[in-house]
């Protein structure tokens, strides 16, 4: 159920979900609410009148004075009709009112998945058959096998004959017919192509096809998760993520191949990720009641060296340049040789990858959103550590990755952190007294930055010329908050009685420099691959954000900085986790599946790691949000403006 | 080098290879020589004057005086240049000479298989290919596999991108492409079908092209055979062969079903033919100084129950009626997995097997001798335990299994023994003295009857009228080589004193009771095959006698007992090892080896263990040749002659 809601005194109208936190719709909507404890309700700064209609609100520190004349805490308040709202005038120290009112930056998200993806059928690519076998006479008596067989080809008269290699299947199939009077389910995997046979890797003792089950896996460097479909209907009836175990053989992807390369270092990594993935099934099969022997199939994608972990393959030469992969197809594999608790006979396929540091993740991205199938030409952006690009539409692709950094995880940050409770999400500055407003992951105190925090902390910083063009502080503003550190000038967030931590938590310069480098990659891989085909950003139909990142950018601020191209904003798209949406996709629709063939034959990798126009666009790009200020005409208009009109 | 021996006084002349005994020459052109000791030179009997020519002699227990006059023994002479040999009458007890002479049976084998088989080309099932690959630059750095590929494409431009299952494989390709300095061999699979693309199952560093070997496995209840070929040239290197190992056991299929039952009997039995074919692969490998892992496929062949028990799939239901096997296509199985002493990733391939009781070996066979790709009838016999009988041409084939006993195998024959040394396997026998000629395998003291030698003694015995068209002795006869013995009549064809095995060797009235058996159910199967497809034996082109057995046999006496048909002797033909020989031509000639799924599928099986008409047949059948004359003319008018004219 939707509400809207009126601020006041600016007259800012926004609809939100009913329950939502009152301080997350104001900051959402760019109303600025003086906040800086991140929504704990411990600051007491964030007092509004609520004028017309309902919230649910805690009193908490309020004063009953205050409570009676109708205020209420912001971050304490939860939507529950429509209302009109005001922000109270902000003063200065000494009573006056401020008269700079901060701009209003509405956060503007991308659009969700849904136009793009389309739709797709529940066709999976293993499928049950429920057989009724006339039992062997003397004038009958072929091999069961070539009953069954026969058995197919009655119901399936237009298919080849399908084959079959599970030695444990032969084994299995006398008993399996005799213990259920000739009536069993044989589980069929598709072959590669429709006009491949299909194949049976297992057969039950009679009618087991209401049990179909796929387990579609995200294997992040991070975060591994994942998601079981039930392909009799293709809805997905339980999820389960967790960190991928290798964590504590290091942080990133080149830690964890020079983990590998140490004695033992291989087989520990695999038997981590193997040991994450059988925990993720656990809790799934606990969930639902089902046995992990079940699943009848499963997908996973995850980037090379993820992949190359996985299968127990040698990443080293991915980190040596020229950055060689052993294998980009992977061969479909039988999870339980993996070690993955499985039935023998359950294959697990692994999206191919198309180099080094564009890995089968982006695959199936890319595999998810169709941008392979359509005449328009899309952008895709997949921001983390490695920044990976694909740009391109149904008749060729170019993609690259960028060492971007790990700023937007919340490395090289001071304070960053990764998206978790207590992360400063949303920031806004007040342009006039400079006091932040914090909005934070789960409202609790701050304890840090994390990447859609960052972009907003620098953006507001920026149109607030707090800080300039080259991410240098405004060394003539005095403020308590603006001053210098141990590590040069800084902006104090939050004061250290007002943090979770209990110490001030800051932006630096050396962070904002981080930050320039990180978003500079990613701008200079765009124009990298857009120069490498003769196209423009005017050219681009499309620009998809693949990653739980892109559906929480605000795309006003990631373009204010230039981490994102200033092109209308209605082109912009999100897909949420591509890469298990992929996963999600290939598991249900078996024709779906095949297609991602086109779209990794499509896709030519990009090397930009000694690419000198690279280098020399990633230059242009040290600066806030360009060099070239053309390129961002948007941002080049807000920032001529007086920054408090 | 050949030679003409003329034996007098018969005027009978036969070509022989150099270095033949001159005994066994003799009873191979039908000529009698009175010799009991089976060839050892201790009978002292086998005396014969060398008229003309040299043979190397031993002299032995001969007289100098004999010596001097040109005796020697037949059986202790080897044939050195044309001879012309005399052969002292014999004379009675008396002194009188005999005057009723042997009629000349001169063995007439089948004819050899060339005719038959054809030529097969040399471009086996795995192949290899040498790759000198440009290394990885910035510019250039797909994947090592891609690199492969791409490799091959430039190679085999034609060809569809291979696929490869083989984990190590992708594990190992790194290695070997930098230790090689980019320079790689790969072992390839042809896929099942033309169209389907390679399979790439080996990688090695270098140029290893020169090294490809084949093995072809003939898994035989008692015997398995193995034979090394050598896949650049065709060649056929290396032979090895040994018991197969689960004769402990039990000697037949019957008690190794009813062995594997046992508690752990399945996986023993397997066990047991694994350690047999790996002693095979050792002493291959130890003889050609090549290794294990140099063999790059297998390819065998056995009856239904030996596939079985090789793949460790339990035989129980093939002896149960009705007799189903669990599978009769066996799927392309890693020999490693089955605890072959062969490379990971090596193929064995199975013939596949039609039902119960006619099994890969059969198809092999079959698949030898291309009766599938013309358009005359052949009738394939494989006489053993189970004879195994195939009627068709390239449109349809129908084909039983005989429970023949176990009598051509010495089965159920009081004396009767495998063909080794000591088994009587020639015989004559004089029609007024009766005294034998026996030849024995090995030339020495007789120890029992093979299946030839059974053969031979029911033949002469019915011609020179010691036995009846019953199976009968003569009770008239008085001769104290004819007696009743303990088990009934009998005819002592080695004296104690003579014997190996120091006691009487006998035929007895059961003995001949079982052969009838055996040799009835052989052509009662005849007769209901063709029967069934409205064919008579005049319709049949060609007999094809595959197995070691048909390569002995001799027709005329096989044909007089009502074994084989009496069809016109040149449409005979023998295969020898017939298994082995399918193996053997599909693993050196993939076009050849394709053909065997047309050969399986156009094979129809018949349960011949219920059928009335071959009941009928079968009863039919209990007399020597037949009860029915009219099918054997050619016995009929020898039978009806005067046996000494």
């Amino acid at each position: 159920m939707k509400h809207t809601i009126k601020f006041q005194p600016d007259n800012i109208t926004v609809t939100v979900d009913k329950g939502e936190n009152l301080l997350t719709a104001a900051a959402n909507a760019g109303v600025y609410i003086h906040a800086y404890c991140g929504g704990d309700g411990v600051c007491g700064k964030c007092k509004v009148i609520v004028n017309e209609g309902t919230v649910r609100s805690d009193k908490a520190n309020l004063s009953q004075e205050d409570w009676d004349k109708g205020y209420r805490l912001a971050c304490l308040s939860s939507v529950q009709s429509d209302l009109v709202v005001t922000i109270p005038e902000m003063t200065t120290k000494s009573g006056k009112a401020l008269k700079r009112k901060p701009k209003t930056t509405r956060t503007i998200s991308a659009r969700s998945l849904e136009t793009l993806i389309g739709t797709w059928e529940v066709d999976p690519p293993v499928t049950k058959l429920y057989l009724e076998l006339p039992p062997p006479t003397l004038e009958d008596n072929i091999s069961d096998m070539q009953r069954v067989m026969r058995g197919i080809q009655k119901v399936l008269p237009d298919s080849l004959e399908p084959t079959y290699d599970h030695p444990e299947l032969i084994k299995l199939l006398p008993r399996a017919l005799r213990d259920s009077d000739w009536k069993i389910t044989l589980l069929l995997l598709h072959g590669r192509g429709s006009d491949e046979p299909f194949r049976i890797i297992d057969v039950e003792a009679g009618d087991t096809t209401s049990r179909l089950y796929g387990l579609a896996i995200d294997i992040g460097t991070t975060t591994c998760s994942g998601v079981l479909v039930d392909l009799n209907t293709g809805k997905v009836i339980s999820e389960a993520s967790g960190y991928n175990g290798q964590i504590s053989y290091g942080e990133d992807v080149i830690s964890r191949i020079i983990y590998a390369g140490r004695p033992g270092g291989l087989n520990a990594l695999q038997d981590k990720v193997v040991a994450t993935i059988n925990t993720i099934i656990d809790e799934i099969c606990r969930d639902m009641i089902i046995s992990p022997a079940d699943i009848s199939y499963i997908m996973a994608a995850g980037n090379t060296v993820m992949s190359h972990l996985l299968l127990g393959l040698d990443p080293k030469y991915i980190r040596e340049a020229p950055y060689v992969p052993s294998v980009s197809m992977f061969p479909l594999t039988k999870a339980a040789g993996l070690g993955i608790q499985a039935h023998p006979s359950v294959r697990l396929f692994l999206y191919p990858c198309i180099a080094s540091y564009v890995g089968g993740d982006i695959v199936a991205g890319v595999h998810a959103c169709q941008m392979a199938k359509s005449d328009r030409v899309s952008l895709f952006i997949d921001i983390g550590t490695n920044g990976e690009i694909v740009v391109g539409n149904r008749e060729w692709m170019v993609c690259a990755a960028c060492s971007a950094g790990p700023a937007f995880e919340g490395g090289g940050i001071k304070y960053g952190m990764r998206a978790s409770n207590g992360a400063i999400e949303n920031f806004q500055i007040h342009p006039e007294s400079y006091e932040p407003m914090i909005v934070t992951i789960g409202r609790i105190k701050p304890s840090g930055i994390c990447g859609s925090g960052l972009i907003s902390i620098v953006s507001e910083l920026l149109e607030a010329g707090v800080i300039d063009q080259q991410g240098k502080f405004n060394r003539t503003l005095d403020h308590p908050r603006i001053r210098e550190g141990r590590d040069g000038w800084e902006y104090v967030l939050a004061w250290g009685q007002d943090s979770l931590i209990g110490e001030d938590i800051v932006i630096t310069e050396v962070d904002l420099d981080n930050l320039m480098r990180a978003k500079g990659a990613m701008y200079a891989g765009y124009q990298t691959l857009l120069q490498s085909v003769g196209l423009t950003f005017d050219d681009l139909d499309r620009v998809i954000l693949a990653g739980n990142f892109g559906a929480y950018i605000d795309l006003e601020r990631a373009i204010c900085i230039g981490l994102l191209p200033d092109v209308d904003r209605d082109r912009f798209y999100y897909l949420g986790n591509a890469s298990m949406l992929g996963c999600q996709i290939s598991i249900t629709d078996v024709k779906r599946f095949r297609e991602r063939v086109t779209v990794r034959q499509l896709m030519t990798n990009m090397e930009l790691s000694e690419n000198p126009e690279f280098m020399s666009y990633y230059m242009a790009s040290l600066f806030l949000p360009h060099t070239d200020m053309s390129l961002f005409p948007s941002v080049r208009e807000k920032l001529s403006a007086d920054p408090g009109s």
